[in-house]
């Protein structure tokens, strides 16, 4: 039965989604619900000097206006920092810092109460650039002063390497803010129930919302639920509070459901956002190409508001030299406040910036070795018992290597030669590769836990109770599987609960590639438990030894006879009936105190390969051929992880080519689908997906975890492609055709 | 070939050890070796005014005569406070305080010089009693105060827990220091070999050794290697320093073969404890039996040096109120210091001691309520989820009901009514229970892990690297099962190497019931990066996918072919022939922060029963039936599994009726077998061992540990017997025949 584990399987949640039975949290509605909407700051950075609801609250169909003078708590929230405000008391910090709260019957009215609102500011001077905001006499966005966290980390004697290198290369390299793109925006239901304030939102952390929402609106945590139903799409931007208070806020004082949806428009200026970087890099290296050193700075702009700020900086300080070994180095993080969109948690959460910059760095010393651009990788990369280049040693399964030697089996690999061949002279082809690895969980210092709860029905069907959010990535599912293979029961036996911090234990974030493998791990050890008590019942009814005792589908057997999982139910204690797990997420052996957050210790990895199509007289690339193999450890449902590998290529080739939010003093220029360009179908060409599968002990069935590791390598592997095709080595993202035409020397333009 | 898990099978040490071919660390000698001895405190508190070894040196055979002025580092150690110096610099605080060193080429002129060295002294005041060296104008034996350590949990509301009860029961119980009586003594030999000293040590903790070396001589932790030979015993006396820092200066400095062994009464005298302790009890319970609070006051004597006493008085703190669900509680532990004996850690390590209190206190609520003693402690017990009396959180398997359950289907308890109606006037009979938990590992906030280490052979054998000493208790055996169970690979196949600092990886110490646990988990985790290694390289050999490849004996098997592992080691790297896999214990979910050291969370669980005569002429007691019910997860060797238990109870019917130690002004009265009565075949019945394996889904296999929780409950036990039998209710230990004659009414007496 564990033949399950490996084998597709369709989402259990696929059913009840294409046939439109699934209620996302923006389909939720009852009579009398209200809408929500929030008045946003239009200033960057300002004084609020008056708030006017007056001639607003007389729109018909307005219910109430509420500002944080109706809010009983702290009014803060903020995942690591509470420095948001749920509603805007004095100040506000960017463009989309909500003030007030209004309930309408209609969208109509809503909208027209919203315009009505008069606020009066004084505006103060603002800062956009981190740099700036770092220097001394620069605008003071918070009283704790703009830089959030900064962060050093050294190992070996960084001088020492780069006098042992034969070459030295330095780099600038720049990302913007990224959107995650969800297809559901914020949104979210509340109304009170069984006296309980009851939200149900999109959100990939109902557990930790529900503290939020207690301490912001001063309600005990016993009379706040919240429940996590499928939902459409995170990526990290639910990771955290966007419209869970406002919901609690007004279902709690109105006594009556209230809704809220963002628009695209609204959700693009006001959410969580990858952050934007700027990096700088020195890398020494001998003439073999072995890396004797790295220094870096990464300055990372965190916007208004902290969120995840320091937290995701210092997992671009982790991963900031790539899976490589690296004998010393230094590497100072720093993590700026600005008045821009707030950066938070996105996919990838640090480390795709970083391995933008460090896999040029990899090409550049290649280049000036004149050597392979796969072998300078391969030399270098990390095996198991390796020290990385912060430090610490890689103690469980480590595949980059595997990675780097299956992509040269791919057919991508095999027929790149023919694929370039077929440039054209105004159309030219090139090839580039990138490498990445990405830790799984939260990190030393950072709590970081599941806990599973099985239960058998009076059916003798079982129920798994999933503390962990499902935004679309098909966790569920990998549950429903595991359970099925642990009890060694059809997965139709296999019933499933979304969290509900009423019914499912609390087991942390949706986020950093933990999901599958913790909850999984959890999971596994409370139907072991489970099955304990089952088949200590059986062995007493039919007077056999426990370990002759077996149990196959739907009942347990044994040489004295069958007992049906139904007749074990009865004869369990309740309490006996339902089993939980808790297990925490394994931690790295040595460097526990270089900061709160890393480093981690389970890691995936890949190596990617692209080749694109440079266009030289009008600077557009396009991606022709892309092959991921990644190390995930055990793939639980290939087509589930062929989803998540093609996810994340395409967002990893946007972020190459097209994406990006264009600024201006703090306002996002492109801030819907036509003018914020995500690649569709056209723009990706058919991905290989590979999986080397390395074997790792402490996983469930040996996974690791895939939510990641995909989005980080494809700018670095696009734009070494791009370098090979033209010979334009491009340094910020989005790739600009203009920066390329201007760049491609005259006599190579034309042939 | 899992089939070997759960299997009887002969020690792979047993052989070496009864042919006598195994060199233990007192059998080791060469040429030339010198020996060791020391010369000690005779006061137990006194100011070192001189130190005469002039006519000491002239003996013929001294090569020479060592005092502090030889050792240039800290000349202190103790595994948590550095409180103890290696020899003895202005003042001594026990009988037993090491002076100086001698090494001398035979042992008649070592005894000679240790004799003729003269040392003034000026005697100071002394206390015995930690009560009194609790006070404050009590004789002070360290600069920092006579209270070594003060650990206070509450739970709950102890004083509503008070007046919620029907009953209350106070009661106060003592016990003595008890030695663990180990086969060989303290011992080892020492060489300098390849510019390293070596030492070969009886010795629980070969890597801890040896940074308390390195520390305490002032040498490098390069310089010094540390080898744990199987030796002849511990149960905690040799989990820390003991003769291995004189072995390491003699050797360093004479650059010559050295070896010491302690005679009994020297050891004796000199080693660490099981701490004696006086604890006083106030237990509340309603009318139907259920607890409703606990509060208790625990007294640790730790004598003159830390060693673990603040650790194991912790253990007595998180056991202090048993396998018990109590919801409001209070207790406070003290570890004093007193000129007596050193307490240490000893197998139970704090457990023995509280357990023997509280289930005395168990049966006296019984008895008060007119209630049954098994029935009491059944609706008392925990179950997996509940909280414990320190209120943290029971989150894996958890069978104390079971071995309730279990000890009613033992045949001594069917047995029971019959043996104890052949009871005749002078010799009375009667029946006692107790059950006891004792948690696995070292608690939360001290390190606790293992790194194991297996390597492929060019013969195709396979190479364990056992990094936890084994003392006897068979955990290399256990090692060697789990190794043939992974690699599916028969024991023959299995070489196995015991812990040297050079060539084995730190696992921890050989202690606290997690040997075979955490070592066993890491091994199978490493056992599976070297399986994914071999597989890997034999799919690409054979050219077919890696999971159609098995590995089997000697061989990797596929439908494209056969691969011996000789020619896999072959074409595996030299780095990929050896794998490593690095664990941490769990730890509990909640109240990480009460203290360190607890709480912990791999319990092991018992039910024990004792079936006892009392000569009331000579008030003499003899256990005449005893059965041991408990609950160690899956058992991986059943003979190493009943001798675990069978050394463990007869152990425990030692401290309940003859062991403990003797003090008159700190000096051991009984300090060998003649006088410090053990029990012998003879005193202990045959005992009926059960086991009811809990599955645990954290150990290997599901074991949990199996060292220690025997030990806990037999003076319960046999007390509760002896009470049941004569009606005399025993607080103090171990059972006094004269205080069974006195306390035994005429009319009782006299049938």
């Amino acid at each position: 039965m564990k033949a399950i584990i490996g084998k597709p399987l369709n989402r259990v949640d696929g059913e009840i989604k294409v046939t439109g039975r699934h209620l996302y949290p923006s389909d939720m509605w009852e009579d009398g619900t209200l809408l929500l909407g929030l008045k946003r700051s239009v200033h960057p950075h300002a004084i609020i000097k008056r708030v006017d609801t007056q001639e607003a609250s007389k729109v018909d169909g307005v219910v109430r206006i509420f500002t944080y003078k109706d809010i009983s708590g702290t009014n803060r929230y903020g995942v690591v920092h509470k420095d948001q405000q749920v509603l805007a008391e004095e100040k506000v910090r960017y463009i989309g810092d909500a003030i007030c709260l209004v309930a309408a019957t209609n969208r109509e009215a809503l909208k027209e109460a919203i315009d009505k609102i008069k606020v009066e500011y004084e505006v103060l001077p603002a800062v956009f650039d981190p740099v700036e905001a770092m220097k001394e006499n620069a605008p003071k966005i918070h009283k704790s002063g703009n830089i959030l966290q900064h962060t050093t980390v050294s190992y070996g004697d960084v001088e020492k390497g780069f006098k042992e290198s034969d070459i030295i290369i330095e780099g600038s390299y720049s990302v913007p803010f990224i959107d995650h793109t969800p297809m559901e925006t914020e949104a979210g239901f509340a109304k009170m129930q069984d006296g309980k304030i009851t939200v149900w939102a999109g959100t990939q952390t109902p557990f930790r919302d529900r503290k939020e929402i207690s301490k912001a609106l001063g309600i005990p945590e016993e009379k706040i639920r919240v429940i996590a139903p499928f939902f459409g799409g995170g990526f990290g931007r639910k990771d955290g509070i966007t419209v869970q208070i406002y919901l609690a806020l007004a279902a709690y004082i109105l006594k009556r459901p209230v809704k809220i949806y963002y628009s695209r428009e609204e959700s693009i200026q006001t959410s969580y956002h990858r952050h934007a970087a700027v990096m700088y890099y020195k890398t020494g290296a001998k003439r073999d190409g072995m890396l004797t050193a790295v220094q870096a700075r990464l300055i990372f702009d965190t916007g208004a508001y902290a969120s995840f700020g320091g937290e995701v900086m210092s997992l671009g300080v982790e991963h900031f030299a790539g899976p490589y070994r690296v004998p010393n180095s230094r590497v100072d993080g720093y993590a700026v406040y600005t008045n821009n969109i707030i950066g938070g948690a996105m996919r990838g959460f640090g480390v795709p910036q970083v391995t933008f910059a460090f896999e040029s760095q990899m090409d550049k010393i290649a280049k000036a070795l004149n050597m392979d651009r796969w072998e300078i990788r391969y030399k270098n990369a990390l095996e198991h018992g390796d020290k990385t280049a912060i430090g610490h040693t890689l103690i469980y399964s480590t595949g980059v290597k595997r990675t780097l030697k299956k992509v040269r089996e791919s057919n991508l690999w095999k027929g790149k030669d023919k694929l370039i061949a077929e440039s054209t002279p105004f159309k030219r082809r090139g090839w580039g590769i990138a490498c990445s690895y990405q830790g799984g969980g939260l990190g030393v210092g950072i709590p970081d836990f599941a806990e599973a709860k099985v239960e058998l029905l009076p059916s003798g069907r079982y129920r798994v109770y999933g503390g962990i959010s499902d935004m679309g990535q098909g966790n569920t599912t990998g549950y429903v599987q595991i359970a099925s293979a642990a009890l060694n029961a059809p997965v139709e036996m296999i019933e499933y609960t979304t969290p509900d911090t009423d019914r499912t234990l609390d087991s942390g974030p949706s986020a950093a590639s933990r999901t599958t493998y913790i909850y999984g791990k959890a999971l596994l050890g409370a139907i072991e438990l489970l099955k304990d008590e089952i088949l200590q019942v059986a062995a007493e009814k039919l007077s056999c030894p426990k370990n002759s005792c077996k149990l196959i589908d739907d009942r347990v057997e044994s040489d004295k006879g069958t007992i049906h999982l139904s007749e074990i139910y009865k004869l369990l204690p309740e309490k006996k009936r339902v089993s939980t797990f808790y297990v925490d997420m394994p931690i790295s052996k040595d460097r526990r105190d270089i900061g709160s957050g890393l480093p981690h210790i389970v890691y995936a990895y890949a190596t990617h390969l692209a080749v694109v199509e440079v266009d030289i007289l009008t600077g557009k690339v396009r991606v022709i051929g892309y092959c991921s193999v990644s190390d995930v450890g055990k793939v639980i449902n290939p087509p589930v992880f062929e989803g998540q590998v093609e996810g994340a290529v395409a967002q990893g080739i946007g972020a190459a080519l097209t994406e990006g939010i264009k600024l201006k003093d703090g306002l996002a220029l492109n801030n819907n689908f036509t003018t914020y360009i995500v690649p569709t179908a056209v723009d990706v060409p058919q991905i290989e997906v590979i999986a080397v599968e390395s074997a790792e002990p402490t996983g469930p069935f040996g996974l690791k975890g895939t939510g990641e590791i995909n989005v980080d390598a494809p700018p670095a592997a696009v734009v070494s492609a791009i370098e090979n095709a033209v010979g334009v080595r491009v340094s910020s993202l989005p790739v600009s055709p203009e920066e390329i035409i201007k760049s491609i020397e005259v006599e190579d333009a034309i042939p």
